[in-house]
């Protein structure tokens, strides 16, 4: 089969390597139908991060057909339609327990990673019925595509996180996908949000999505708005938790969802007189059900996320595309 | 009438000072019967905050009998006796309808460093209706004295910014009163509770008053025990911070009570996975009588706090005794 597979710094290749067999009775084989690209993986790939070991296929995000599935499977089938989640889980151990899947003492963020992900036509799940959903025929492949990753890091971080009755106005510090999947649940709640970016065209679409006001983040001036709720999530090192610090008003909350090489500075000198909380997280895929129910009762639509599909063929143009800021997720569908 | 007065770093003096007038409406006078010394007060006699305007009366936290009213105060009178709040609040600007005291734009923490305080033989409170509680007969002058500070820093900071169902260790890096004070607090839930401290006279009370495990914090072993609530309550500059992100656990809480001039080193590299929320804050004296009652059910009893209790002619000793750390509240008594 084709995978693409991270090789080191700066060389990813798409190319024939052995499919996956079945090496444990929980795990099972999904034929995948679309994956897309995620920063965490461009990350690596610039050599940021040694976050993906050598010769790895990356990828944590995929939409496909369970095509085997371990003896000790009993709720999935064969030719079920699944999204798998980017968090593997064992749903054994103390911290799944927890339902933090995420810090999972057997798995976690492995996918990709640590074992060959889903930018491949196959791919093999560890402990397939607790790291997959099965979709619902009204959730189109590309939507549930979204629940992989996006969908679940804002729903989890924010909007489970947060009592909204208590806030008025949202700054949302990025003009990415997170933080347009943020928006989109936002909606629900009728609250005044303020994109930070300098993206232009990604910003139009954060005003088509009900954004109210948008501030180049860029121009040093942010106006003198305090915020009841303060999101940053760039998804690199810039240090966007100084202005986070900046904008947050009293008794409120930063929230932070990024990945970090370094500590920050934090004005615990100047904010403790102010009541802040913040709060951080790595999604933990356990509230996908809840976001499937959302979808379905057409509180949002994921589609919106989605900026361009690429064909089989496409592979590496997309991939080479990823420096391209001007757009939201670049899907790759294999089955055309 | 006397008062202590703050000259300029390291020189305060117990002398002769105009008694205070009624100079509005809303003001009231009390006549201080106890008053209680803090960190922060002798902080800028130290010369390490400049907090305290020279010339002040100092003092923030005080029992006594209501000597003089404003013509506008209606539910208090001359001769109810009533612990003063540290946090003075007009009740009606923008924080205060928020419940924010502290941010209050007419007042706040201005009680012996913007204005004349409590260590006097009267101190005249600004909105007097607002910003004292009459104590029930039931309730002593010296447990009463505890409710000006520690006991709602501790209540408001901690009691009512966590859900104590989903805790099980708690660490407390400090062994002075308003770690006390959460412990006395917290033994109504009965948590295994961790002090981080090093004088051992203090920490002896800790363990008479229900901590399970004392650590001791000069040394550099901390145990690999991780907990679900570190509270770093030290009231100085230490570098506790980088402490209590080495000591929370997975899904925990940090909650920092201190009083800062510097920022610090925030590891968000390392703790965003592990989903951490961090609180910060100053009290708001706003659930005085939810305290009171606490104390009427004999749920704790505020007397732990105080160490000793010093006469009308020992203000200076008292004061003096500042920097021996091995007592919690030195208390004066002026009616001895």
């Amino acid at each position: 089969m084709k995978g693409l597979v991270f090789k080191y710094k700066e060389l990813i290749d798409w190319s024939e390597v052995p499919a996956p067999k079945i090496i444990d009775n929980e795990y099972i084989i999904v034929k995948i139908e679309v994956f897309t690209f995620s920063h965490s993986d461009y990350r690596p790939y610039l050599g940021m991060d040694d976050t993906v070991a050598k010769n790895t296929i990356m990828g944590h995000e995929g939409v496909g057909i369970v095509s085997t599935i371990g003896r000790k499977v009993t709720f999935l089938k064969v030719r079920d339609r699944v999204v798998i989640s980017c968090i593997i889980h064992c749903n054994q151990c103390k911290f799944c327990q927890q339902g933090l899947y995420a810090n999972c003492l057997n798995a976690g963020f492995i996918l990709g990673t640590k074992i060959n992900g889903t930018y491949a036509e196959y791919v093999r799940v560890p402990y397939g019925e607790s790291s997959v959903y099965k979709l619902p025929s009204e959730i189109s492949t590309e939507q549930g595509l979204m629940l992989s990753d996006v969908l679940l890091t804002a729903y989890e971080n924010v909007i489970l996180k947060v009592d909204f009755n208590k806030i008025n106005n949202v700054a949302l510090i990025s003009d990415g996908p997170i933080a347009l999947a943020i928006l989109l649940f936002l909606n629900s709640y009728y609250k005044k949000v303020t994109v930070f970016g300098h993206h232009r065209i990604k910003l139009e679409v954060f005003k088509a999505n009900g954004a109210e006001q948008i501030i180049n983040s860029k121009n040093n001036e942010f106006g003198d708005e305090q915020y009841d709720l303060v999101v940053e999530c760039v998804g690199n090192d810039r240090d966007t938790f100084t202005l986070a610090q900046q904008l947050v008003g009293f008794n409120s909350i930063i929230i932070s969802i990024r990945l970090f090489k370094k500590p920050v500075i934090f004005n615990l000198n100047e904010l403790w007189y102010k009541n802040i909380t913040i709060k951080t997280g790595i999604l933990n895929n356990g509230a996908t059900l809840e976001v499937i129910d959302e979808i379905l009762a057409k509180k949002l639509d994921p589609n919106v996320l989605v900026s361009q599909v690429y064909n089989k063929d496409e592979v590496m143009e997309a991939f080479n595309q990823f420096e391209n800021k001007d757009y939201f997720k670049k899907v790759v569908n294999l089955w055309l």
